[in-house]
């Protein structure tokens, strides 16, 4: 397949992520426009084979397909203002974070000058854009989705159209993503033990991961209690959960460490026994976490 | 190999993790004594051909290495008052949670007796054991664990000795296991808002696999920056979290959630600002837990 095969594809804000974006596409032969607000971003990519356009408008007329990739909508559409008039049938697909409703504002705001819109997310680091098994979900326009299939699969192999409707990808990002940074300070809050104690941080990574992959082995049984709002079956209940909160004050005093943060969790599990889900299972949050 | 030419083996204590672990030596061809208050859990054992002692003293007296799985070690001790008179010179195994003044605390009452001790932590579910990857790690008399290597990757492939400290392995376990309820209630929280949209949890748990995988794959770069003590190299930054901390307030009014659990981890971020982590790698909140 010779280059002009390939579709033109324009990359609108070049941070890290948006950088790795781009310069995929011109690895896979996509001739690739690609513009920021910090031209000197640009140069890297033009080394490479990009094209760089000055104006924004430039940047969007260059190509059938533009993916903006900047860090809100708000972002994207304040970056998108002079371009506004060259929207008219292109196929638009913002790849930032931000929540449902402001997938919908955006979206709104793209039919409303003819563009065709899809929302994306990106589920991983910039280093690992285009492997195979990098995920990228989508929502919105389908006849987007199917006609550049292909072309979006360059940013990632695993690619998922989440529905028709454009909040669905910023929906399942903000219910994936949620668990990030809890996670993340579980890890630091490990390492700042095992540091107290004269060992390397590092030492806990192979355990650690092995933990994770646990958790993800037991996700589906979770999800079908969750599903089938039958918590009686429990492999961990609330009640042997709150029985190793404990655990956690005692690493605070062994290490000397914050761990004020586990508090509301606790919390949770409490009320999760005032509602009578004592023996159920851990997944039973869920409902706790329900507001009336 | 026969049957004789295997170590024989005593379980005291048959939950479900116990039960497993008596089931994995009765299938690996070990003659297997268990024990356990509530006697009637011994029967489904000893249909397989595991050898049911009435008194903890017989358990004991039994074998050579004592394998212990109860809830605290407190409850291990109450177990094996009775048979302390038998512990000379047998290696007792415990394999329960508890914090490392715990362990110290067991291992000096263990040694009281005379026996040989090794603590250890099983960090899976009951399903898991026997499994060639299912991780098991033990700290404390390294004769004991070279001794019995063979004998203890009966319950897991993936068998580690930490060190001597014979606290080191309860340390590891709250380390690592620290994680497990701020991630799990995240994905709880996750479920509930896909199902506020009349969505399925299930949908969730691939993207949630994917996700904690991606984490996974960021662990040795943190370990890294903590161990190094430098931050400023950030893959994201603490202020990108904390511009994406404004997300779990959207989740919560979107789906009508409680995202309250969240605050002190927001706090935790503003802290981390104020003492000059804010354009520091996220991992930096390490420094900000320690106490000082």
């Amino acid at each position: 397949m010779t280059r002009d095969d390939r579709t033109p594809v324009t990359v609108v804000g070049l941070g890290s992520m948006g950088a790795a974006l781009a310069e995929a596409f011109v690895k896979a032969g996509h001739p690739t426009t690609v513009w920021n607000r910090t031209a000197t971003k640009a140069a890297a990519l033009v080394a490479k084979g990009a094209i760089h356009a000055e104006a924004v408008e430039d940047a969007v007329a260059a190509s059938p397909l533009i993916i903006a990739c900047l860090t809100t909508y708000d972002d994207t559409r304040q970056a998108l203002e002079p371009a506004t008039g060259a929207l008219q049938g292109r196929a638009l697909v913002t790849l930032n974070s931000g929540s449902p409703a402001g997938a919908r504002e955006m979206a709104a705001w793209a039919i409303g000058y003819g563009a065709r819109f899809l929302d994306g997310a990106i589920k991983n680091i910039p280093s690992a854009v285009a492997a195979p098994d990098t995920l990228l979900y989508y929502s919105g326009d389908k006849t987007v989705f199917d006609e550049y299939e292909t072309t979006l699969k360059v940013l990632g192999g695993d690619t998922v159209h989440l529905g028709d409707e454009s909040d669905l990808a910023a929906l399942y990002e903000m219910a994936v993503g949620g668990t990030l940074l809890p996670a993340l300070v579980g890890f630091f809050q490990g390492a700042a033990a095992v540091q107290a104690r004269g060992l390397e941080a590092s030492t806990l990574v192979r355990f650690t991961v092995k933990w994770f992959e646990m958790i993800n082995s037991v996700l589906p049984t979770f999800a079908h209690e969750i599903d089938s709002g039958d918590y009686t079956k429990p492999a961990s209940s609330v009640n042997l959960f709150l029985a190793g909160a404990a655990h956690d004050e005692e690493l605070g005093r062994e290490a000397n460490i914050d761990v004020a943060w586990h508090a509301p969790l606790h919390d949770l599990l409490k009320t999760a026994v005032e509602a009578g889900h004592g023996d159920h299972s851990i997944s039973a949050l869920t409902e706790v976490l329900k507001k009336p």
